[in-house]
């Protein structure tokens, strides 16, 4: 039998042009592409496992994905230089590869580094918490175009950001998110939430997120809500209902995917990876 | 005949999708989108001057235009309020007409704001000075696709932002920039280029240039320049007879356009715009 290797890839993009994550037939999408240009430079069929499934215009910076692929397959890349050349040479090329399919001058996405790893990593069930961001503008100076792809404008109308942080803190820590989430079947919706920071710089507002892992569109209904207390359509108490009594009716309203971007994920060392892999499979049947 | 007033336009634009600032027939460009979509609102053709006139994929943050309107135009847009309020509802009802022809959420134009000004004003001939910035980055984090539309990679070789500087200070004062531009029939290519600063933030190198004007793809030749200096592809005393030998002979390489943005234009109090106008006119029979 030919030996495997199994590699972490770390991946960014412009989520814009892409239908999302999740490889569609007919549809381009980050995962379709990455795997088509893999498959081509590799010349063996790559299937990816990735670490957060980005909905369609929603963007990466530190993305991470898995592979298992044959070592004949990374060997015959280089045939001058050691393994370390191969993986450099398996990223250049695929890089391309996918830029020829963009249509911005440098691509929209590409795989920032190649690691060979051992098969105890995953890039889903191993990874301890999923970062995000996500940019916002307000006020007089108006919607800015040239931040037409990476940050909502919420309006004329200022955000305030101090009643934003105090509805924030309510939502920090283990609760069951279902007024946040498009739940699956058979999947849960409890979630541990470690931090909400949000940070203005003049009409620029930042959210920063970090959890175990966030159900579907959970970010961006947590943004909705906190720009709905920041323009004080919704008050404190309705924050605090939404938490304690979880519930799809009158569930939060979702925020434009184009601000969002994931921005990294944590992993365990490289000894807890199995461990981290068993947990994380017996606490959830489905998770993003 | 019926009363005529002037415009002055601040407008804003991402200029990836547009084939640049000038009107071309078939194509999309900010003079063309703006002018159709002032013309549907007024009801009434309009015709733009512009301060700066950029190339196809260049952005602007701060881009002045005027146009003359026939003062009902402007009066039958609000029946109820004042002129300042026509003005706020003439920019709000031309950027809801901008943004369905763009394929970014928010549009990728928009008039920022629009005042009254008197017919001694001119975008273009009353500029004291034009203000473009340059963002570039380099080195072994790799091309970063999020600022796909907006920053130049230069590849995984760091510029040496010391040897750009002291090449920066040769350009700077008045020259004859033949080797940087691409010469019009009966225009001189004489300039006055204030100030070239060149700032490092870890990867992302951000060049700002301020001059009188600057002929045809002025800018872009400089950041060429530079960059070929950065990589130590050339030396100093090859930006030396740049200057000191004005020639489109061995001229200096062109930086692509989607990391240039104009920033802003300068311009005298409103008393000094006639004797601006008339001096400009007099200096260049065609500018940038």
């Amino acid at each position: 039998m030919a030996t495997v290797v199994r590699l972490r890839l770390t991946i960014a993009y412009l989520g814009t042009a892409f239908h999302g994550w999740a490889a569609q037939p007919g549809l381009r999408t980050v995962q379709g592409e990455l795997e088509t240009a893999l498959t081509t430079v590799l010349r063996h069929p790559v299937a990816l496992t990735v670490a957060g499934r980005t909905d369609a215009g929603v963007h990466a910076r530190h993305q991470v994905a898995h592979c298992d692929i044959p070592a004949d397959a990374l060997a015959q890349i280089t045939r001058a230089g050691g393994p370390s050349d191969a993986l450099v040479s398996l990223c250049r090329r695929v890089n391309a590869l996918t830029a020829r399919t963009a249509d911005v001058p440098g691509g929209d996405v590409v795989i920032r580094s190649a690691q060979i790893v051992d098969q105890t990593f995953d890039a889903r069930f191993c990874a301890l918490t999923r970062h995000y961001a996500y940019q916002l503008s307000d006020g007089s100076t108006g919607y800015n175009p040239l931040q037409a792809h990476t940050v909502w404008w919420t309006g004329d109308r200022v955000l305030e950001v101090n009643a934003m942080e105090e509805a924030a803190n309510v939502l920090v820590g283990e609760h069951d998110f279902l007024s946040f989430c498009k739940p699956r079947e058979g999947a849960t919706t409890i979630r541990t939430l470690h931090k909400v920071e949000i940070a203005r710089d003049n009409d620029h507002i930042r959210i920063a997120l970090s959890a175990d892992a966030f159900c579907h569109s959970m970010v961006r209904s947590i943004v909705g809500a906190l720009v709905d207390i920041g323009l004080r359509r919704k008050k404190q108490d309705w924050m605090e209902r939404l938490v304690a009594e979880p519930s799809r009716i009158g569930a939060a309203p979702v925020a434009p995917a184009h601000g969002l971007t994931l921005i990294g994920i944590d992993y365990p060392p490289p000894a807890d990876w199995k461990r981290q892999q068993q947990k994380t499979r017996r606490l959830r049947t489905l998770d993003r």
